[in-house]
């Protein structure tokens, strides 16, 4: 009997060191390729999975969601377990439930949340130095707060896209609306003083390529006191890449969720 | 000019994932070994680190402390930041001071306290997976800290000592005084659900081998339900590894904290 086609919403997290970024590449190793080797062996077949947002090499996450058609006859519980089983220690998959035909990872999505996390102190962390930007120096939280706050809102995001060459973005379009963006000092709970660790949390309708690491590699430079609030808008008004400092490294950065609108899965 | 040799206390932590323990072993990779090395070479000279944990392969340690004698010139912050550039980066040199030729890491210290966490949860952690033991089935909090005050006080730890093979341990004396054995689910602020950790902290004179590992994964099964806490009771009172189960991975513990007495450096 062969199994019916179904539409399934995976939600999964990956510890990103050692992946080239979640979208396929020839010759290199991605979520994108372990999941759906994955999948493909379940369920004997091709299948093409489509990622919420499109993580870079280094980036972590741990709210990611994607979809996939699939032949599958057995419940989703035991397709969550079998594929958790089939995918290597740096990938967890969270949970498995099967959804509608209209349903889109990518594209019915509506809200996307990160978390940039930042060690600011003299001394390296210890066991979370695969998640974070060591800072050695003094960042004030009021400044990146302040920078922070002209980034809320619908804007053309065009000086914080792009690879950060001095390229201007190809994107056509690059409004945005963002509607958190806020920085943080974690509580004294993981590592022992991990109130070093200084978290932007940021929520948007779509995120443009790099622009969570150009925010937080441009507001740290406010933090520092090297640049100022004023500059941080001047940046952000110019719509030009050129303007901008370099991104902020991968390692610091986490997909943490993506928000559907009510009857997206049905 | 010849430097003259003095004492140091050097505080560092690190990832145990890729090293076999903290104490030197011919042929394999060892925390003493990349230390001492990395000392060797900024004092042109051979040097013997003493630690005041020993910590087996896998485990963690944020706040372990060694002593040293060491021909250096310049002052120790300086100290500090070269050990830390000669370390790999799954070490971190968290500070660095000269103290008295009566300071010894292991022997001046008067407690030391470790942190165990379980990931308890149907499906497995992502960012935290090196950090912790991952345990299905539900626990309760509550039986794990009736077991857990079973364990306070000044007590013949036999049970708990040793390689959890059924050979009693040679330790001629298994008397140790625990002065907090506590679990805890830790705020939900590191991993999207980290209220799914529980947390055992433990603190005591000194240790015995696998006594925390031990301790933990005895709890353990008092907390599934699996048996009583006047098993454990009981268990603990017949001073006799044999009738203990064997002890938790070593990936869940961290040597958090060693305090010494006041003028222990000088």
């Amino acid at each position: 009997m062969a199994a019916i086609v179904r539409r399934f919403r995976i939600d999964l997290g990956y510890d990103g060191t050692d992946f080239y970024g979640s979208q396929r590449q020839r010759g290199v190793r991605t979520v994108q390729e372990v999941v759906e080797d994955g999948l493909s062996r379940l369920s004997n077949g091709a299948v093409s999975l489509s990622f919420a947002g499109r993580t870079d090499r280094g980036v972590h996450a741990i709210g990611q969601v994607a979809s996939v058609d699939l032949r599958w006859q057995r419940n989703a519980e035991a397709l969550r377990y079998a594929l958790d089983e089939k995918t290597p220690p740096d990938v967890s998959i969270v949970g498995v439930r099967p959804v509608g035909a209209g349903f889109h990872a990518r594209f019915s999505a509506s809200q996307r949340e990160y978390h940039y996390r930042v060690w600011n102190a003299a001394v390296p962390p210890v066991l979370s130095r695969r998640f974070c930007w060591h800072v050695r120096a003094d960042l004030d939280l009021t400044r990146l707060n302040d920078a922070a706050a002209a980034l809320v809102g619908r804007k053309d995001f065009a000086s914080l896209a792009g690879d950060g060459l001095g390229v201007p973005t190809s994107l056509a379009d690059c409004t945005r609306r963002v509607t958190l963006a806020e920085w943080r000092a974690l509580p004294e709970e993981w590592d022992r003083a991990s109130s070093q660790f200084l978290e932007f949390r940021v929520r948007a309708d779509r995120f443009l390529p790099h622009m969570v690491r150009t925010m937080v590699g441009n507001m740290v430079e406010v933090g520092h006191g090297i640049r100022t609030t004023e500059w941080f808008e001047s940046m952000l008004a110019a719509r030009d890449r050129r303007v901008a400092v370099a991104p902020a490294p991968p390692q610091g950065l986490v997909l943490w969720s993506v928000e559907y609108p009510e009857g997206a899965e049905s």
